[in-house]
């Protein structure tokens, strides 16, 4: 891999051109609402979007405006997810994109907008037009980590990532930022990330490259299972890092494509971390699948097992459960093949081998499963293919936090 | 419909010449744990088997088994699920029937075996032998209810119906016997069904009717959406209400598949019902989708989503969480035309009509909400096609008995 590096304490707004800012509009009753990310100078942007049928109007709208040549900001409220409310709903997003464009001398296309919180009620227009207009005036090149801030609902913590690497001796930077699995009555969970980078690269490379990099990174992740009506993942690349452009699958293309996948990666596991009420982070390693979708289909399974998550909250070295799951993920597999084992800064047991449990030390058992992050090394033994997923687990907490009248 | 009558205190021992019983044979520490149903007259079965590729044990058996053309008996043992023990499981699984069918002056093939609780242990044989033997002592025309009991793991109340109805003047009784989500550390839930018949009909009509017939009963539940190792369903018929044999889909098939089906749902919601930690029988009727498929994936989503089920455990009137999840369900249908509403004895509230939300009395939908069967109504305006699924709500009880380490 080309030489990566983290820069701790970077976010998005270190990347050149780039500004933001996250300010409260009202729409919360205290925390940051609203989150405006603006490239001064012309960018490409690519995006992916949920595929619930019941899309919230920013996605349709987003849909729309993503097909511009040029995308310079993305205007994101917290605290409303403008779902499920008809014509009127698609009307203020499309208020939202023109309203941003205005106070930023752009075209309303050239705007993209996101949305997460409760759903089916109207979004408090004067409230956020107002909002938008006052986060204008206050982007700023060191606002990333108030932009931040703003998409968050019952996050818990922020997540963001920078890395740097080179192309033809330039310096490309990239950064993103993303919010998880929060709840707010009456909502359900919702993804949102988004990605700046300072690369020159064509629109087309950039989608090609964020739907192959979303494939075994966001959509890896499993916090309960559903699909919100709001989730998006878009990227913007504002070229001023003057490499040579990338518009192939070349040597450049692969390097910038490894980096972005490290990216996603660590922002799809931050939110599986602070999936609602986890206790732990659950990273489910697949190995020597037949086929990619066969490792893909089995550490999906085992990651989204309510009973898997229920044992890993209890602490308890239940195989049991996660050979269960293998065995009605669809996959093709030989069950008299597979090895399992957990892993982390603890150690490494071996609970399951060719298809059979074998004994090990409950203690040791019980310390790696006590730690905080924790691996499960899947050993199929049938091919060559390896996917890795990562979820949580399933507290009391989660279902406190989802039924809220009772909590 | 033909008449069926539900005959209120009836069990599987009231068919004629259906004997069983249940006992304790110290596979658990107190509770009943072995289970046997005969039938003195020579019988047909018909089973349906886990789709889980880690089939236990007693399935591959009894997988075996049931190709004979007699049925006489089923053995099963709860407390240990034989799962994930290799040779020496299905070894020990055909010993159960060996014994079983001695015991009985059966063969071996007469007999079919199943079981359910921990995962991954050898069955104690000697324990097992000999629980058999002093089982096969006490079956009686009375032992029905002790043999309901002796399947049951953290089920809280035994599962069984039985109906009553005429084909050709001649008296038809089925009755069965059901266990749901139970769990023993460390295992998974497992749901088995036993149902036996006095009626006519032949092995090839009893297995397309079972067949069918679980696919809207059983195949519509869903606990957790994990798929259980051990899961089985048999169903046998003695012949000897002497009715002419139903051996093609005429109008007795039709009239035995309706009681069938009736009696395949009731006993599906009562596991629904004692769903693990479960306060709520949710029950989800779809209505007018396109195809059956669409209907039932609708059905099953809603019922399946862990953000739907912890709102009823809260009560919380979430409409929202709903439409998500039909909208992640891969159906057909189109999301403007959507209606849903509440409804069970104490009323009926819509919250959404037209894809969009209707404002409803929140003191209403509170006491709808509080009663512990609740009925989901969804109406696609689609077409003409109508499932049912049936689930509970996802409480702390539900992580509290799959945290063991930590309760």
């Amino acid at each position: 891999m080309t030489k990566l590096k983290i820069l701790e304490n970077k976010t998005i707004t270190d990347v050149p051109y780039f500004k933001a800012t996250g300010i409260h509009s009202g729409v919360k009753r205290k925390r940051k609402d609203l989150c405006i990310i603006y490239s001064e100078k012309e960018a490409v942007a690519a995006a992916a979007f949920t595929q619930n049928k019941f899309a919230a109007a920013p996605v349709v709208v987003s849909k729309d405006h993503i097909q511009s040549n040029n995308t310079q900001a993305i205007v994101i409220n917290s605290g409303n997810a403008n779902a499920c409310t008809g014509d009127e709903g698609i009307d203020n997003a499309y208020s939202m994109a023109k309203t941003t464009a205005d106070c930023l001398g752009l075209s309303s296309k050239e705007v993209l907008v996101a949305s997460t919180g409760i759903i089916g009620l109207p979004l408090p227009m004067a409230i956020i037009n107002a909002g938008i207009k006052n986060a204008c005036t206050q982007i700023s090149s060191t606002g990333g980590n108030c932009a931040a801030e703003a998409i968050m609902t019952t996050d818990t913590f922020t997540k963001k990532i920078t890395v740097e690497f080179d192309l033809d001796g330039k310096k490309i930077l990239l950064s993103g930022i993303a919010k998880g699995s929060g709840m707010i009555h009456p909502n359900m969970a919702t993804m949102l990330s988004f990605i700046v980078s300072n690369v020159n690269i064509s629109k087309d490379m950039l989608s090609i490259a964020l739907k192959e990099s979303i494939d075994d990174s966001y959509n890896m992740i499993s916090v309960d299972g559903d699909t919100s009506t709001n989730d998006m993942v878009i990227g913007m690349a504002n070229k001023t890092a003057n490499n040579t452009i990338i518009d192939s699958k070349d040597d450049n293309y692969i390097k910038f494509k490894k980096a972005l996948d490290f990216l996603n990666k660590e922002l799809a596991k931050l939110i599986a971390k602070d999936g609602e009420g986890a206790t732990k982070l659950i990273e489910v390693s697949l190995n020597n699948a037949k086929t990619l979708k066969d490792a893909k289909l089995c550490a999906k399974s085992v990651i989204s097992s309510s009973l898997v998550k229920s044992a890993f909250f209890g602490e308890d070295a239940n195989w049991g459960r996660i050979v269960c799951s293998l065995g009605y993920s669809n996959a093709e597999f030989s069950p008299e093949k597979i090895d399992v084992s957990f892993q982390n800064k603890i150690g490494n047991i071996q609970l399951f081998k060719d298809g059979k449990e074998v004994s090990f030390d409950e203690e040791l058992a019980k310390n790696i499963l006590s730690e905080e992050h924790i691996n499960i090394i899947i050993d199929l033994k049938d091919g060559e293919h390896c996917a890795t997923a990562w979820g949580c687990d399933l507290s009391f907490d989660y279902v406190k936090i989802n039924a809220s009248y009772r909590s």
